[in-house]
């Protein structure tokens, strides 16, 4: 098993960085190419090609060229599948700026839901294997390209980008920068861009949210949930009804969530009807399937659904197929006229169609970096991994474990904290062999809750062919 | 035929006048119950039903009782069809007044394209015939029930209901009348109500318009075209494309139109995206069928369509049902998993299911006619008929004639255009006649597509059984 097939968080940062080294001593570009992959084609992603010294003017001949010497590693998805899919690679040769473009040296990235799908070819917005994923990060500006004018080096940065964002070095274009405002950490910077944009342009564009409304918010501990609820509190008098586990009640209540509900135990629907007999004036819906229609009916007149995500489709590590179709079967659909006589709306969002509206996504970031500025929201950080852990942090989104975003530093392993991942790695490969089973186990299921419905409908038919038959039987009577 | 039954705008209203006085004379309320039918269930409509001195204290008795002597005339809608349903009656005995409610005496009353959806049995918000249409008016305040703090007699009003306003009298909630401004004439109150409240929360609202921004609005000379552009003009730099026929967009340029789309001579969709190659940011649709779907593939990123009506159903002055059912076969129905890849929003929107939403539409009134104060606003009356003439007046509304608001007026018409009225009658028998024959052709035509249709899909049918042959003989050669 080479370094660069080894999953990242499998993989003894120690021996791979040697192996690196062998790697770049040993091969040719042309024999590894993999290290120069292009995760993304320009212009709208981060684009890592390695500099040829075309359009950037040839440094000093007599050492050797920073080109050849600049490294940096990089998360690479190589294929859809489980969390082992996700790599820990190195990339050579310093990419090339374009004009309009600067270079930044992340420091965090931040995980959104988006890349969970993506790892399961869910996501159309990620280019194919092998690429880097990534939609937010923060860090500091290293180098700026042509005719930019605005940024300079040693700004610190927040980042939003189509994908490409998870490795230490990134070419993005200098719209897709923000100026990261006094006090805030690198952290906050990279848990902001995805979930607050996401948030407000749900919430104020398309919600038009308005003092005394209620609105429904599902995964309320999850980064766009909190996001969202913060957001909510900055209009007077807004009641949020926000769904996650028990566990997280506290939390989400005292971040604004007014009515928190565990919907593992009760009838979300149930609950919101028995304080809000009319309905609610939004919902947001990240589940899609069947949690879709009913956010529809506990729309008030004038009331507005904004579905982004159909988290339902997601079952397991790997595409649950059986999961996928029921999703994508129960998916909601809907007639003009039926909005019409409930004066009603339906919004579809996901910023990752957005990506070239740098004007609608400017106007939304200078908006909440000045509700940061004022203290009115505060990104919170669940948890923050190294690049080398990024299977753990996924299965914590996943298995949604978290409160608030879940990061990914870019500061390399400790030594204690290496040997700790070791021993650690033992357990998940175990752990690995039981939740093959399980899945083993769920299609199983899966098949045997089709056989079942096979069953139904051959007796309900057979039941039909009887009917039929006394059908036929009276009438020869006759 | 009896005074009652003739359509208004064929009746003279010298004899109907005599004949009422002769109904009152001579039948006992029992035997003309039309005179007192009541229009609508109480408590959201109008209500007109004759006092009977119960809950209203019981007046001097010596001289006649006010109840019995009170008559007024009313339009009534008696059965669903063409222009001839819609007749004048008159109504006997004062309405009783409940807790809440204001008697209105009715100065001028709105036409409403819902009205002539109504007329046609293509609008459920109206309660089945016999029934008195109408949406809004204005008049004079002349009683108010108990409870009622904020209006008093005398006091001059625009009324919004979901029917009931198309006569001389009505009983309404306080809450559904609204001061009218200073300065504001009889007919600008009664062509506010419907088309300003509807183009308003459309447009801000659902459609969050802002600065900058590009918003398409279909039959731009009508009730709502008109209010929507002006309503656009409040907000800097808004680009309004408006569809119209060609000799009307002189008067819809001077009222703000950007564009003027002559939609029987050009595809309006190639016209928009010449000038917006990006699309629009709202379109707002009152037409259905194929056409929604035109205004959603016009949408930009974040783009908001807006259904409010269906139009296309109407052809003819009789219901059409080649017409319905294709504008329903066409109607358009969207799937989130579109709505998220488009990030759009589609939106439905009628008044009429808004009906107990009183405090959103008294917010949207209290900002209505402050522009209105602000000259930021002023209806366009298109033109204005007595309640006679209601025929010619919902003709004109369907043959899209009118550029601004029809109306109706409650003042008696006067000998000499009662005189005119008889006249232009003979002239309206033989263009029915014409109509008529018009129709039939039309229905003929529609037969004909049909059969055409038919013989298309057959002969593609024998086509694939030539094929289908084919293959099974090339099958049995190998």
């Amino acid at each position: 098993m080479s370094g660069e097939d080894a999953p990242a968080q499998q993989q003894n940062a120690e021996e791979q960085k040697q192996q690196q080294q062998q790697q770049q001593e040993t091969k040719t570009p042309a024999e590894s190419p993999k290290t120069e992959s292009k995760p993304d084609p320009p212009p709208t992603s981060a684009s890592t090609e390695a500099a040829t010294a075309t359009a950037t003017p040839a440094p000093a001949a007599e050492k050797v060229p920073e080109e050849d010497t600049f490294t940096y590693r990089a998360l690479v998805l190589t294929g859809y599948g489980g969390y082992d899919k996700v790599k820990l690679q190195v990339k050579k040769g310093k990419p090339a700026l374009k004009s309009g473009e600067v270079m930044v040296r992340v420091k965090m990235c931040g995980l959104n839901f988006a890349d969970l799908m993506a790892r399961q070819g869910l996501y159309d917005r990620l280019p194919s294997p092998p690429v880097t994923p990534g939609m937010d990060c923060s860090g500091i500006i290293e180098a700026v390209g042509e005719d930019v004018k605005d940024r300079k080096v040693g700004d610190n940065v927040l980042v939003l980008n189509r994908s490409g964002l998870w490795q230490e070095v990134v070419v993005v274009a200098a719209t897709h920068t923000f100026l990261m405002p006094e006090g805030m950490s690198f952290e906050e910077a990279a848990a902001l861009p995805v979930n607050y944009i996401t948030a407000y342009m749900m919430l104020f564009d398309f919600g038009h949210l308005r003092p005394n409304q209620s609105v429904l918010i599902h995964m309320a501990a999850g980064g766009v949930g909190i996001a969202a609820t913060q957001l909510c509190k900055t209009v007077n008098d807004v009641t949020v009804f926000g769904t996650a586990s028990a566990s997280k009640h506290e939390v989400i209540s005292q971040g604004g969530v007014t009515h928190p509900i565990d919907y593992r135990t009760r009838d979300y629907v149930e609950e919101v009807r028995k304080i809000s007999p009319k309905g609610l004036d939004i919902v947001l819906d990240p589940l899609g399937g069947s949690d879709t229609h009913k956010g529809y009916n506990l729309l008030k007149p004038m009331g507005k659904l904004i579905s982004y995500g159909a988290a339902n489709m997601l079952a397991g590590q790997k595409k649950n197929l059986f999961a996928v179709a029921k999703t994508w079967y129960q998916q909601f659909s809907v007639h003009t006229l039926s909005l019409i006589q409930g004066n009603r709306s339906v919004c579809g969002f996901h910023l990752g169609y957005l990506d070239s509206e740098t004007e609608l996504i400017s106007q939304a970031m200078t908006v909440i970096l000045d509700l940061y500025r004022q203290g009115k929201i505060k990104p919170r950080i669940d948890s923050t991994y190294h690049l080398e852990q990024v299977g753990d942090a996924m299965r914590r989104m996943q298995e949604r474990n978290n409160i608030g975003k879940i990061l990914l530093s870019t500061e390399p392993m400790k030594e204690e904290e290496k040997k700790e991942e070791a021993k650690k790695d033992d357990k998940k490969k175990d752990d690995k062999k039981k939740e093959d089973k399980k899945e083993d186990k769920k299609k199983d299921e899966a098949k045997k809750d089709e056989k079942k419905e096979e069953k139904k409908e051959e007796t309900k038919k057979e039941d039909k062919k009887v009917d039929e038959k006394k059908e036929e039987a009276k009438k020869e009577e006759n």
